[in-house]
């Protein structure tokens, strides 16, 4: 078989990556794809700094039409980030009848639907395994490992940075502020980690997973959203003291209402896998009907975990480019004229549990009213802490965990104890999942 | 597309699993795969039992070449297990053009070689997930997820009844022979549960892994194989004493001088995820060289996890039965012509940590003879623990661990240490794998 000719988008972190492993696994991926695949040109944005990375063997260019536009090139990799012009390039490669490999999770999150459909019409595929997950192969294990299964529901640790930020708020006793500038240090943070701290990287992850899972179309306008911002080292310290571990989950779920779709944080029992995957890494559960519960855990960011996925995706595009279009994997895992309307449920009708934590000052009748509020909507205790306070503090920590309700209650509930002259400062809310199948 | 229609060899475990969830999640399966998926024939010992399970849309006989010889049959599913006259069995169907899907392991791990030779002349597929880890999609993984990188090291626990068997043991403090009851009357275990816990059932799945990983053939017999009948309630305690959990890992690794083959119990860090991988639960670490460690967890036996492989192969064929054969997923992920001839390294040139523990009598000099054998032979120690023996007891135990060295080194020191006069009884040898990328 002739060569793959690949064009890229980006020689950054993705794109370099990808460029370096192509080079070193040259030979192993031959053997395996049967073909070579090779790298004939580039865009980048500045041509001389790239020129050093390059070698002979590719042509280089600050245009990237020109690379989608190029008559040779078999395959176009998106690795440049970003809905613009990333969206207009990937549109023109496809119009153009190339197939597209890509990483960039915002957009498929928010034009997936619109890119799928045009690459449908022109019989290319376009693939985005490098999109969740980093390293591991999740798009895969979902569309193709887990065909057999009505899947129920996924539960991810899908954003480093977080799980960096909590681990080391867990177990160097770190404050967010400072887990976060450590972070940056490290460079496990963007300058600006907005993106990665306030969930938003997760709900782009998240919509993509729900999608592929349940036969659904993108909606990433109707994900719930909380970061990580907010949590202080009281919670992690309570949260342990109580047994669990606090993660920033991503979780889509089928219930009778609808799909849920929500990025929070969240305790797990500290028995759990995932509740002991620390540091940068991520992993993902997956209950399916017939498997059960199913946990791939890798590194979920970096150039070269992420160009593995890239590279996967490569390989398989050249092993499919023979077969029928009708007959290769769906983008979404299922045929697109079978996707479901199934509705994503609103946030208020989630049932989950909770654990809440507030400041009151240390008289009688603080804990019956706290446990009144909750008793009228309904909503049973499970645990509580009432921590001593230091002398000479006249307020105490009340720290409880419910049993299951709906988000509207403890919405409501938490509302009304915030009105009590006895409580100072609002009541901290952390959703608590058992994950248990 | 037209239905494909499947023939079902066995209606067991495994077959009958298969049948049942094609049934249920027939209308998600069709969405998936483009096409509906029937199970039209299937042969099995019991005509009259079975008549009960098949309802009217399936013919049944009790005679398996009817089925691999029916026109009408696109796909025949072996969920016979053994050897004969499976093997026969698909050599039959495959020379009739017909594809193969199997959860035979020690079929593959045998005669995957011929078996697959066969498939490529023939120009059909044979898919084999169910063969390794039940339900978790690691064939997939490795043969399609991770083919950007050179494959380091695979260390499973792949075997469901012993892992169930050393929780028990840990967990309960219960012994081997306990433990081993216990899950044979739960049906983890076989009346002869031989296969499973002298690790014969782990070598055939390890042997599958380190062929796809590494582009070898099938070398079943040149796998180095201890199952846990030896452990002891003894071990269990002192590893957890050091921070250790004992497991039975499967482990092949690419070194200098050829490839690691090899199943044995083995000590893990307690920190590590898979020595928290317990119950019937299968977990398979992988380390790539771009995308670095990755772990996949999840039900490594049982009807429906076993059949959510089954069907996961299923829909693959199905999809890409109209690619040109030569661009189709290789069977052993590599293309057949570049398989590689490199040596399974022999047991002696392998290098580990090991554990050894011994009862010696309490006197003087002891110790100075064990650690001088050691040092002759350039073994160091990492750790030691000597137990203080029961008022009256004149043996005490002797648990030491080591730092890295060769097997053949620690088989030398272990003779000599046997040959001395204050020890009483063998030196029991397990191996200690970091696990650490």
């Amino acid at each position: 078989m002739k060569p793959i000719q690949v064009g890229l988008l980006g020689l950054g972190t993705v794109g370099g990556g990808t460029l370096t492993v192509l080079r070193r696994n040259a030979a192993e991926i031959k053997r395996r794809a049967g073909c070579e695949i090779r790298v004939v040109m580039a865009a980048v944005r500045d041509l001389q700094r790239a020129q050093a990375h390059a070698g002979d063997d590719m042509q280089l260019t600050d245009d990237p039409f020109a690379v989608v536009n190029h008559p040779d090139i078999d395959i176009v990799v998106e690795a440049m980030g970003g809905e613009s012009p990333a969206r207009a390039l990937i549109l023109e490669a496809i119009a153009n009848g190339k197939h597209v490999v890509t990483a960039n999770k915002a957009l498929i999150a928010r034009h997936g639907t619109e890119i799928f459909a045009a690459a449908q019409q022109r019989g290319v595929m376009v693939a985005f395994e490098a999109a969740v997950g980093g390293g591991i192969p999740i798009i895969k294990a979902i569309r193709e490992g887990l065909t057999a299964n009505r899947i129920e529901w996924i539960a991810g640790i899908i954003n480093g940075t977080t799980n960096f930020i909590l681990t080391r708020m867990r177990d160097e006793g770190s404050s967010f502020a400072d887990a976060l500038k450590l972070a940056q240090e490290l460079g496990y943070a963007e300058a600006d980690p907005s993106f990665d701290v306030e969930g938003v990287d997760a709900a782009h992850k998240l919509t993509i997973l729900s999608a592929i899972a349940f036969g659904i179309p993108m909606q990433f306008d109707h994900a719930h959203i909380e970061g990580i911002t907010r949590l202080t080292q009281d919670d992690v310290r309570y949260a342990g003291r109580l047994g669990y571990r606090v993660k920033l989950l991503g979780i889509t779920r089928r219930t009778a209402g609808g799909i849920e779709l929500r990025v929070h944080p969240a305790l797990i029992p500290e028995r759990r896998l995932i509740a002991n995957v620390d540091g940068s890494m991520n992993a993902i559960l997956v209950k399916g009907d017939a498997v059960g519960v199913t946990l791939h855990y890798g590194a979920g960011a970096g150039a070269e975990p992420t160009a593995s996925s890239v590279v996967a995706d490569l390989v398989d595009v050249a092993r499919m480019m023979t077969s029928d279009p009708h007959s290769r994997v769906p983008h979404l895992a299922f045929q697109p004229e079978t996707l479901s309307s199934e509705p994503i449920l609103p946030m208020g009708e989630v049932r989950t549990c909770y654990y809440l934590r507030m400041r009151a000052r240390d008289e009688a009748g603080v804990l019956a009213d706290v446990t009144r509020i909750l008793a009228d909507l309904g909503i049973s205790i499970e645990a509580m802490i009432q921590q001593e306070p230091a002398s000479g503090d006249p307020l105490v920590d009340i720290v409880m965990l419910t049993h299951q309700c709906s988000e509207k209650h403890i919405d409501a509930a938490i509302d009304r104890m915030e009105a009590l002259p006895s409580l100072t400062g609002g009541v901290m809310r952390i959703r608590l999942e058992h994950l248990a199948g």
